[in-house]
């Protein structure tokens, strides 16, 4: 089929020829869609027999252009190719913490997979200072599988090679690296920032080692390939509900620093810490919820690097290195230090990236909803100075950075007395 | 065609039907072939007219197997695409440095290239104490050239990634992966050494900073993709005369770390300089020698980075980063502090690398040719007693390896009062 825009009428009679959704679809005839993209690249539908809920799925296709820059910004739609890849691996890797893929279409761009009826994005619930009991112990694990699985710790160099060679994914990889680590700290003119931060934002811009430290952190994004990433796991691409988690969204994915995904968890965890100045005016609730959100920063790298350690143990088959090459007297302690100094290394980089992370939200094309919907922009400022203050020192100090409690202990420092 | 392996009649008969070779070769009837392939991985044949000297190519064709081990270690005889692509790269971006290729045939596994009637490989001569007036300048603009046009420092995001793909080479990365970092510090069966060294070995192979250091090394050649390197950058690979530098073999080729290259070309000369021990038994006739060599090995290394720097500053135009980038007030000596820190962190990474690569020859599968010629192996013990101390530190100490003058410090502190 030639590539073609659905809408909420042709979607239907699309789904109604595809083989692959007869199990799940049977009744195309009482199939309602509606459109519900609020993401800048693709078309998203839910279809769903309104009187038959277990008949229901979602539609996401690639647009020809990045939506948010019109249609000026052309982009490549091979990347339904990538995302359809990347969810098929993590359900392989992370079974039940990615959504189910029913079907794939690659001339049209889509995929179609499970809906998540019973999930919701998880930013606006932490506005609300909803809790999620499992939260943790799910997207810990959902990062130690995939990055560890996927990374030369456990397969073969050639096996890891042939996976990476189907992750080159040149255009997305380009969107990152123009909008989280060039692009906000130089003139450029999709950049927007609240006019109350302007000084703020301008310092940034002209601060040399800043500067310095964000195209170090760059060429670790482009040329580190240590794992298959997702690359986007901001907390606009986690589902949950009290029970479950899901991560979706892995259209960036591709072989990067690790880093890269696990700053992505930890900035978004802190800047919406930093949201509830405004959006949670009582001062012992706001307390009260912003070191619930310290404590799931804090145990998420903890858990993180306890599981990833314990698979490592357990799988140590992969190319770095062999089990033989630490068979020697002190060998199972320098095997140890190794992996201590491997996993201290992914810290550092979860400094350095979800620390320019954590900037780029405040002063480029991608803002954040968390902080955006503060209406009141000498409120929002408060916020995003802090966001500027954490995350620079993120980024500058990552080297020294020795545990979580350190990442955690900058947030602390700049937000007392706030 | 279907593959077969070729010898020196069918050779003949092959390149007659070669429609790319009939300007080169126009009378086949009076061409002879010789193989003098001593390689292990391919058939290499002279093919000439013994009566005009104009009509002479060079015929390579992959072995489906290492040699040196058998048929016993299968290989994919793909690495002749990888061998090709480089070549016409390498003169691309190094135009004279690299033989011309004539054709090449996939099916075959086999390209067909310039005879380099007037060069020999470095080794030998090396060996004689020969000097080449020339090598400083071509290897280091063959090295600055090649590394910094392939890098994200000069092309765009996306092309270095199209770019990248077509180098994704798992089979012959994993023989450096295996015989520079892994099985040579392990028990393998194919490992040789001097019995004479026997207790260095060992040492080496439960040393346990040095087994955490060789992993780290590991790590960043399996990982980091800075440039299209050639990745088996030894004197083997590269034909001198007096006034002319090629270089050959580029199979190895793939995205990895730029010092895994400029060590490789260090560290050999570093071994030949240490085989003079040997070879060179007239005191004055050898420290004349050895100093001609150091300072070669300091010059390579100044030149290299000199031109590195200034055609960055003439060619910055890659995705690392836009000199829009650098456009604030103290933006001109930022963008020279990063340019320096990027050059240095290639200096550690020459150290690193070159120290491994130097330890491997010594108690791997792969040893030098030009330490191995040493019959007497007590003598030869002493070359490789030094060769493990120099390269040793070269790798623990690489992190603050601050000039080129400290890599030579090294060796000329090990080697005092040799």
């Amino acid at each position: 089929m030639t590539y073609h825009a659905l809408d909420s009428k042709s979607v239907i009679d699309y789904l109604r020829n595809r083989s692959a959704l007869q199990e799940i679809l049977p009744n195309c005839d009482s199939l309602v869609a509606k459109e519900v993209g609020d993401g800048n690249l693709n078309l998203v539908f839910i279809v769903e027999n309104p009187n038959d809920p277990s008949q229901a799925v979602v539609l996401k296709q690639a647009l020809p252009y990045l939506r948010v820059a019109g249609d000026s910004w052309p982009l490549t739609r091979e990347r339904m190719r990538f995302e359809t890849q990347a969810l098929l691996k993590h359900n392989e890797l992370a079974p039940g913490l990615a959504p189910q893929v029913y079907d794939f279409d690659e001339d049209m761009s889509l995929v179609v997979m499970e809906y998540l009826r019973h999930h919701e994005i998880m930013r606006k619930p932490l506005v609300e200072r909803q809790k999620f009991p499992c939260f943790v112990d799910h997207i810990s694990t959902f990062m130690a599988r995939s990055l560890f699985f996927t990374s030369d710790l456990y397969l073969s160099g050639v096996d890891k090679k042939e996976l990476q060679a189907k992750f080159i994914n040149p255009h997305l990889c380009k969107i990152q690296e123009d909008f989280v680590f060039t692009n906000p700290y130089m003139d450029s003119p999709e950049n927007n920032w609240n006019p109350e931060i302007d000084a703020e934002v301008q310092a940034v811009r002209a601060n040399c080692e800043l500067k310095l430290a964000l195209a170090e952190m760059k060429a670790d994004y482009m040329t580190s390939g240590q794992a298959l990433i997702h690359s986007d796991l901001h907390t606009g691409s986690i589902m949950v509900n009290e029970n479950d988690t899901r991560v979706i969204d892995p259209e960036f994915a591709f072989y990067g620093p690790m880093g890269f995904d696990v700053g992505a968890v930890l900035e978004n965890l802190v800047l919406n810490h930093l949201s509830h100045y405004a959006h949670t005016p009582d001062p012992d609730e706001r307390a009260a919820y912003q070191a619930y959100l310290l404590e799931i920063v804090r145990d998420i790298w903890k858990e993180f690097a306890r599981k990833f350690e314990e698979i490592w143990i357990g799988n140590n088959q992969g190319e770095l290195m062999p089990s033989k090459y630490w068979e020697f007297p002190e060998g199972e302690q320098t095997f140890a230090e190794f992996r201590r100094r491997y996993i201290q290394n992914i810290l550092h980089d979860t400094a350095g990236h979800g620390g320019a992370k954590m900037l780029r939200r405040m002063m480029g094309i991608v803002s954040i909803w968390d902080i955006t919907s503060i209406e009141d922009l000498k409120k929002r400022a408060k916020c995003e100075r802090l966001a500027i203050k954490i995350g620079s020192r993120w980024i500058l100090e990552r080297g020294s950075i020795n545990s979580v409690d350190d990442l955690v202990g900058i947030v602390k420092e700049e937000t007392k007395g706030a």
